[in-house]
């Protein structure tokens, strides 16, 4: 791992171990203000030097971004993510979007193919969740719904390096098509992802992929009701 | 930038950037073996503490790896490349030319649409040159012209996050094919990379998405004459 650099003690991995199981559990999603150093040398019971160390190592991994004055953040969930974040957090918002197109198109194809019982029913869930939150106007929990229902598709493809690049951009998504756009989703949004789960369930690759491929390109994206 | 670590002297980022820029220009590819360090401190007039620094970083970095007894070698030629590299290197080859064929499928629709004459003129020499190579035999110049000619379809879609993840890519697809193939790709493979270009020249997006798909599902990469 790359975390090994030169003269750090085991001590501090350990807490580099624990910090990042916080980021990678979810339990500080991105744009979380992490506890500062004297609440967290109190919290795991090590030093402030062990603390600021741990801290720098995730910081130089581009899991935490450290900004004088203001406090420790999380800017990405992986050490991927956080290089994707910064070599791509520059880049158009048409370029992302079509990568995100083309990954979640060629998914939903392979998905078609390959989904399982559990897949399905985990997307049955997630679609009703979905429209549960769309019409309580729960904006928070229809983000966090989309996502996952976006997630599973990918998911449901079983090509782990798809579902690990697509995971890993999320963070730069979500951020180049942040500012792009504006008002709230149509409700023809619930129609087409029912269609393109029900593509996956009939087992037909094509249309599931052009569902995909348009959500992709042409919807707002679940933050932007945000 | 990731590589402002804490205490690290200004004398030492200027020995980063030179030894990062020996490798990302391709002076050092991938496999090569970099000078030691009383070599490094000689040709760059610098103490062997900083050339000590600058090299754990790029290690750190996943660009270097430093083999105890054997030497420093160059094993990734971008951040990016680093980190997929370790995140991938253990991956099934069926996820990684699944990914692969996304990519590429991807590339050659949207290149159909939007080469240029500059981009068709390019292509035809790097054809030509692949054809060259494989009527000589010539293993070496073969892999180098078929890498570029795939690496020159996907940036003819003009999409730069597509192009970086492909290309960054790219160390993994070579390590994950390299075992499973075996023999000397068909001549059937000069006459179906000429069908994509001509596609592409054609304006002719699903024909050429479908031919970048099928080399990369089922061709032999061209590391496979290696």
């Amino acid at each position: 791992m790359p975390l090994s650099a030169p003269r750090r003690s085991a001590l501090s991995d350990q807490v580099i171990a624990q910090l990042r199981n916080q980021i990678t559990s979810g339990e500080w999603p991105v744009g979380t203000r992490v506890p500062t150093e004297p609440e967290l040398a109190e919290q795991l019971g090590v030093a402030r030097n062990t603390v600021r160390e741990a801290v720098r190592a995730l910081a130089h991994n581009g899991l935490l971004d450290i900004r004088q004055g203001s406090g420790t953040y999380v800017v990405a969930t992986s050490e991927l993510a956080g290089v994707m974040h910064r070599r791509f957090a520059g880049a158009d918002a048409r370029s992302v979007a079509e990568v995100r197109a083309t990954l979640e198109s060629s998914a939903a194809r392979l998905a078609a193919a390959r989904r399982t019982e559990r897949d399905l029913r985990q997307l049955d869930v997630l679609l009703e969740r979905r429209a549960d939150a769309w019409h309580a106007a729960d904006v928070e929990a229809f983000v966090a719904a989309d996502s996952a229902l976006h997630l599973a598709v990918v998911s449901a493809a079983h090509n782990e390096v798809l579902t690990a690049l697509y995971a890993d951009l999320g963070d730069v998504v979500r951020e180049a098509l942040r500012d792009q756009v504006s008002g709230a989703p149509p409700e023809e949004g619930l129609m087409d992802h029912r269609r393109l789960v029900d593509a996956g369930r009939a087992g037909d690759g094509e249309p599931a992929a052009a569902e995909a491929a348009g959500h992709a390109l042409s919807c707002p994206p679940a933050g932007a009701r945000a």
